[in-house]
C-alpha cells in the first residue's frame, strides 16, 4: 500500500563497493523496483577501494547536502555482512540513511548530533530467504523500496542509542601552525585535508604562511588548478571546501608519495 | 502506437562488455528512448572482460529472478558481431531476453526448459543503417524499445529451435566426493562453484567433510567472511545459494591461484 | 517555474572524467533533481582519459545523433575549471549543449556551422556559492536543470562569436594515396580513423589497394572482426562510419603499437 509522502521519497542513492562488474547493483535495483516501480536511482560510487568505509563516509558526506528532501541513502560498504553487526537507519535533514553499523554514517551523525537511530530488525521487511553473503539485495534493497513507498522508520526496528557513532579527524593547533591530515585522494589524486577555512582565523593578520606535507612547502592558495606549474603542487579550496592540494594536470598523491592519513601542516613565522 | 500491456515494459536492464569509456552504452539508450520515452534502464554490468560470454551469462542468471515481470533483458557480449550469428528473443518468467546466439542465455534456456525462441530477422525493427560492428545501438537497442512499446515477439522474426542451447557445468559425484567447478570470479575475487546445498544430500549424515580446491583444503562451512582468519580461505553458502570459496577482506582467486572452470572437490570420509 | 516545453527537455546526457569513484556525478545529479525532479540522465561517459578532451569530442559527436530532441548535452572536461575559462552553451538540431570553451563542442560547432553561442555568465543561475574546482555542481548542473525546465538559452548569459571551435583533422590526399590519422581508440582497442567511404571515390575503379599503418600493411577491407585471423590486423567500415583497424578478439593499438593522432594511408598503384 503506498503511504502518504511515498512520491517525495522516491529517489535513492546507492553507495557501494561493488564495482560495476558482477551485477550486485543491478539486482538490487530490481529487488527495489519490485516494489516500488517509480524509484529513480542515483549511484554515488560503487568502485569504492574493497571496505574502505572512510572513503565511503567521506563521499556519502560531501553528497548528500545536495539531495532533495526526501532523498533515501542507501551505503553498503560492509565487510562484516553475515556477522553479527547491526544495520542502522536514521533521518536527518529530512533525508534518509541506511548503513551498516561501522562507521560509513559517522559524519551525518556528527553534523546532526544524532544521538538515536533504528537498528533495522524486522524481518518482515527482508526477502523471505536472507543469504550470508548479500544483505545489499536480501535486507538493505527491500527496506529501502519499503521505506520510499512511506513506511515509518520505527517500524523496521528497534530504537538505540548503542552503535558506532565514528570518529573524525580533529585539527592539530599550536601558535605557529595547524596539522591537518589527508581524508580523501580523489581520481585526480587531489589530496583533500580537513583544514576548512575558519581554521585559519587564528593565523596573524598579515602573516605569510606555507604548507608542508611530506617533504615539500607550498606558499600561498592559488585560486584554481591551472594556476600549477608542471611539478609544482598548490594548496587551494576545494569543491568540500577545505584545504586541498593539488598538481595541475596530474596525480599529487604519486607525486608526493603520501597517503590517507598523512600529516598535512600549515605554519607560519610567529613574530609576537 | 502504444501497446496494451507497454507500461509494464517499460523496464530495461542492460549487459555488456562495452566498459564505460566509450558512449556505446549511452548511445544505445538514446535510441531506445527515441522510441520509448518511457523506458526506465538498470545497468546490469558492463565491464564484463572482454568477450566472456560465460561470465555473461553468470550475471544475467543470478539477476534476471529479482526483476519484476515485464522487464526486457538486453544481453551484448557479442563477438561475432557482423557475421552470420544471429541474435535471439524469448521470454521466460514473464520476462523477455534479446542476446546474440552465443550462449549468453544458457541458463534461461535451461531453467524454463525453452526449447523455441525467436531468430530476430525483421529489418523493419532495425536502425535504417545497420552498420557490420555496433548492432547494439542499430539492432538490439530498437527492438528492445518496440518490445517496451508492446510489440509481439513474433513480430520481430521467426520461431527457430536452432541455436545454441550452451552446457551448463555437472557435477561429478563418487561415493565419498561431489567435483564441481569455479564457476565465477566476482570483483572481490570470491570463487563461486556450481555445488548446491542439495548436492551435500549424499554426504552421509554427522560424516565431516573438507573442500579441496588448488593444494588447498578448508575444513567445514563458515557462515559469513569475517569468521576467515588472515590467508585462511572459507568455504560458505554464497548468495546464489551455491558453494562459494572466499578469502576474509582479501581475494581468494590470488591467493589460491585458481581461475574459471578449475576444480572444486567436497570430500568425505567413506567408513561404510 | 515550470515553461513550455518542459517535458520535452527533461533527457540530460552527461560526458565527463570523472570516474566512478567519487560520487561527483552523483552530486551534480542531485543538484539537478533539486530544481527539475523529473529529469531523466544518461551517462555517454565518466572513464574519459583524465583531461583528454579530443576523446571526449570524439564521443559526444558518435551519441548526440542518437538521442531525441529536446536532450540536453551537459559535458564536463574541464582542466581548466576555476580559470578564466568560458562556459559555452549552444542548440543544434533542436539539442542543446553546454560544455567548457575547449573545444569538447569542436564536432558540433562544424557540423551544424555554428558562429554565435551563449557564454553563460548569469550568477542568477549558479548554486549560491561556486567553488573554484567543481563547476560540474555549481554551474553546469544547475544551467543545465533551469534548461530542462524551459527556461531559454539567452537567459544564461550573452551571444558571442569568440569561442575556441577546435581543428578538425583533416585527410592529406596524393594521387596515389589518402592518409588520415587514428582520432579515438575504444576499449577493444579498435582503431577509429578520419576516413570516410566518400574519400575513397579518388580510388581508381578496380585498383587494390592496401592501408598501411605503424610498419604493417592491410589488403582490403572485411566486413566484421570475426573475419580477423590471429595476429591478423584487419580494416573496417566501424560503427561511425569511418575506416577502423581492429585485431579479432585482441587489441589493435597494443599490436600494432600506435595512438591517437598517428597516421593511417590508403594506398594503391597509380598506373595511368
Amino acid at each position: 500500500m503506498m503511504k502518504k509522502g511515498a512520491k517525495a521519497r522516491a529517489l535513492v542513492t546507492l553507495l557501494t563497493d561493488f564495482g560495476g562488474n558482477d551485477g550486485y547493483v543491478g539486482i538490487m535495483k530490481g529487488v527495489m523496483l519490485g516494489i516500488n516501480p517509480a524509484i529513480k536511482f542515483i549511484d554515488l560510487a560503487h568502485e569504492i577501494p574493497l571496505h574502505q568505509i572512510a572513503a565511503g563516509a567521506y563521499i556519502l558526506n560531501s553528497a548528500y547536502p545536495y539531495f532533495p528532501a526526501g532523498t533515501i541513502h542507501v551505503a553498503v560498504i560492509d565487510p562484516g555482512v553475515g556477522s553479527d553487526r547491526s544495520i542502522l537507519l536514521c533521518e536527518a535533514k529530512a533525508q534518509f540513511f541506511l548503513a551498516p553499523d561501522n562507521g560509513l554514517l559517522k559524519f551525518i551523525f556528527h553534523n546532526h548530533r544524532i544521538d538515536r537511530v533504528i537498528r533495522v530488525t524486522n524481518p518482515g521487511y527482508f526477502l523471505p530467504a536472507v543469504s550470508h553473503t548479500f544483505h545489499g539485495r536480501d535486507i538493505f534493497a527491500p527496506v529501502a523500496a519499503y521505506l520510499s513507498i512511506g513506511h515509518r522508520i520505527e517500524n523496521f526496528g528497534e530504537w538505540t542509542s548503542d552503535f558506532k557513532r565514528g570518529n573524525l579527524p580533529v585539527l592539530k593547533m599550536t601558535k605557529n601552525s595547524i596539522t591537518g591530515e589527508i581524508v580523501y585522494i580523489d581520481r585526480f589524486g587531489n589530496l583533500i585535508t580537513n583544514i576548512l577555512p575558519k581554521a585559519l582565523d587564528i593565523v596573524p593578520g598579515g602573516a605569510q604562511f606555507w604548507i608542508r606535507i611530506g617533504s615539500h612547502q607550498i606558499k600561498g592558495i592559488a585560486s584554481c588548478y591551472a594556476n600549477g606549474g608542471e611539478n609544482e603542487p598548490i594548496a587551494l579550496w576545494g569543491s568540500s571546501n577545505s584545504l586541498e592540494i593539488a598538481l595541475n594536470q596530474a596525480r599529487a598523491d604519486h607525486f608526493l608519495n603520501v597517503n590517507y592519513g598523512d600529516e598535512v601542516c600549515l605554519e607560519w613565522f610567529d613574530d609576537n
